[in-house]
């Protein structure tokens, strides 16, 4: 038959993995209340600091021997991503979980919620792009502001700015850990299966370069409480992931 | 935590159910041919005689309790869809499996696959629609024509079109009884649960209304062998799902 | 040559008029303030009283001997709008200027700046729809609720809600007049011709039906000073514009 | 009032210009048939050789002195643009018409329009983007292949693809002379005033680079006869119009 639209294979809405990811970032480390953080995630993960990032970005990526496809189908390649992550623990294993994260297209919206990510999809997500060759415009450095937002039906669920202060290097980049994830697949009947577990995204061939340091401002729906933010960062980064593994 | 995108609830892309719906419909029903049918549809389904329908609809749509989002969140209740639906048999009990079912929002895709139906984003659908005062048009009635496709990525994966002859009655339309589904949530590692169950929708309340009946036309990227066209038909219906039941 | 967006012709954007619309509102009035009020209207129209409306609206619109397209291309014979009219004078002649008009299609956009309104493109226009088949709807009466969105960018720059009280009739919704308009079509170079005129739109056949009155609300990103809300309708209109006629 | 939608200013769909543009291309460069050629451009311009190029680009671009736009506004920065241009002379000038010109923003279709480019909304435009970083993907470079596609309606009015052979230069790429246009505000009305005048963009700040050349094929919905292609180019490009001039 044709492919399920959750399974991957070529006539899926997800390509076989494991995915590659090249993305663009703007994004935004800011704390905010414990309380409503803790209501965002999971129970068995808990929020002891209140650290937090927001980012939208724009992302290529492909399947494992997927690259022809940037040429053939390149709407199944790039599409846009707005998120916000809240520092949390699982045990003792420090990491991140994102309570929403709003992308551009239907097979970035079902690989993300295959492997465990809360995904929705977004009406439209937006953020600054520079061009060496445009005669208006100068190349990132201090002064230079960057911005996004992430719209959803009458809502701005999310917003960025970041102001450039000066060039720094993936360490000056909060570190959060593990990427931890849910998958859900719940019943709407007793005589079906389902699928609850928390899990670890099995991310490698992590890369960050082109990074900027500055100050940052974020707005959004979800509640975090008191918004206090500690930096803004504009970068590149790369990876692979290949799925998630259930936590234990 | 916030609801996950999969598990119906206030903040989730799902709204409880059972879900009740409303919909125009431009249908043409269609011989095709068997061996290529046998492959759109679950190998435990029998393509016996290659009968299919294809349509385009726009969708109003409701979680029971839910009739005040019509205008509080307008977008969250109003979809187009676009489908081919295969007859077939399970056992001795005879159904319509569809292999694909596209549709315009987040929450009529995610509503679906969770119930079992094979539905992917369409970037656009669009079918007649009439107006009684518009001075231009005349009220649907013989001679009349009503057609819609449905565009994903660079391709229109299904176009549908239908004159009419004359008024006709839900008698008229083909009867394919049960609707048939999969449910599948797989793994992307071993340490994780699945779901592969193929479903019954659960179905009730059915209603059909303003029946037009006449000639059709259609294409689509599906492959279903040569398509010899039975006829066509215009109609509203009406229907609540209050989710699926596993087969066996 | 190919047509020219803006010439009527069967490949430019714009179909040969007269032009007919058949359409479903949610309209609100209301009083502003007149002194911004004053500022979203050309110099030549006076703002005596602050009357307002603003609407969200779906609409079937084909050119005169086009009905061919409601099948062929229905894309090209629906879209949504949302607008705000101020109610304004010419002289001794009473009309409505629309400062904004939001649409959905490049058809309608193109059309109406042609014609002499202030048209905008925008990303989404949502709005209550009723389906008398949903059995999880009522039909409209007394106690519904109507609403819709218009959003371009990060921003929603219209939103409506009207709850109704009881039926009414055409002469329950306020009289504005003549629709007002302005034609533009500017120099960026000083050997250029340029267009800059007043018009008033040529409209006939209006024809109103399904009235239903109530109280309103709305928020808007135009200034329109402190919004004192009259009254809201749900209605349907039809009506025909065959173009536009320099104002002296 | 409000800016009128094609006056230039803060409230209106278009900025004040110059306006600055870098733009990353993937071309085609052809041979088609000067008869249906020259039924596609003014009767003014003759084409003499049947020489034409169809490209898809991504286009950062702002008015001047807008930079801060793309942080604060950045969805009125970036669009996406799918043309075809034919060769052909004006008097004993020559330059390149594009009889359509597909963009995805409101404001770039607006802007062109005002200043005589054909413009057109697409539904979509998607075409290859690479990401240095992606651990799945490679640079540029011999034997790589780019696309890229525009969808409007049910149609896919363009489609491009380009195979690279090997590292070029600026002045690999085809020479075509200026760009013609066309300012086209008709009459709807004898009451009105009009514009008819055929133009010369004025472009400056031309510079190219990252040069790659190779082999090409393209699709089209616009009639240009049998086409021959000649070559294929990916490369980026910045420039700046400050408007256009009469032709005479």
């Amino acid at each position: 038959m044709s492919d399920h639209p959750l399974v991957p294979g070529p006539s899926s809405a997800i390509e076989r993995g494991p995915w590659h990811y090249g993305a663009d970032y703007v994004s935004v480390y800011f704390q905010g209340d414990v309380r409503p953080l803790a209501k965002l995630v999971p129970k068995a993960f808990n929020v002891d600091e209140g650290l937090c990032m927001a980012y939208v970005c724009e992302i290529i990526s492909v399947g494992d021997a997927g690259e022809a496809m940037v040429a053939s189908r390149p709407d199944r390649t790039i599409y846009q991503e707005a998120a916000l992550g809240v520092k949390c623990r699982f045990g003792d294993r420090q990491g991140i979980f994102y309570p929403v994260m709003w992308v551009t297209t239907e097979w970035s919206l079902l690989r993300g919620i295959l492997n465990g990510y809360q995904k929705r999809l977004a009406d439209r997500i937006s953020m600054t792009k520079l061009h060496p060759l445009n005669p208006g415009l100068r190349p990132a450095g201090p002064g230079m502001e960057f911005g996004g937002f992430c719209v959803k039906g009458p809502e701005t669920t999310l917003k960025v700015a970041v102001k450039i202060l000066k060039a720094g290097s993936p360490k000056d980049l909060p570190s959060f850990g593990t990427t931890f994830g849910m998958r859900r697949f719940p019943k709407t009947d007793q005589t079906q299966g389902e699928v609850d577990e928390l899990v670890e995204i099995l991310k490698s061939n992590s890369k960050v370069s082109d990074v900027w340091v500055g100050t940052g401002s974020l707005s959004t729906t979800l509640d975090v409480g008191k918004i206090d933010v500690l930096s803004g960062a504009v970068y590149r980064s790369g990876f692979t992931i290949s799925g998630s593994k259930v936590l234990n």
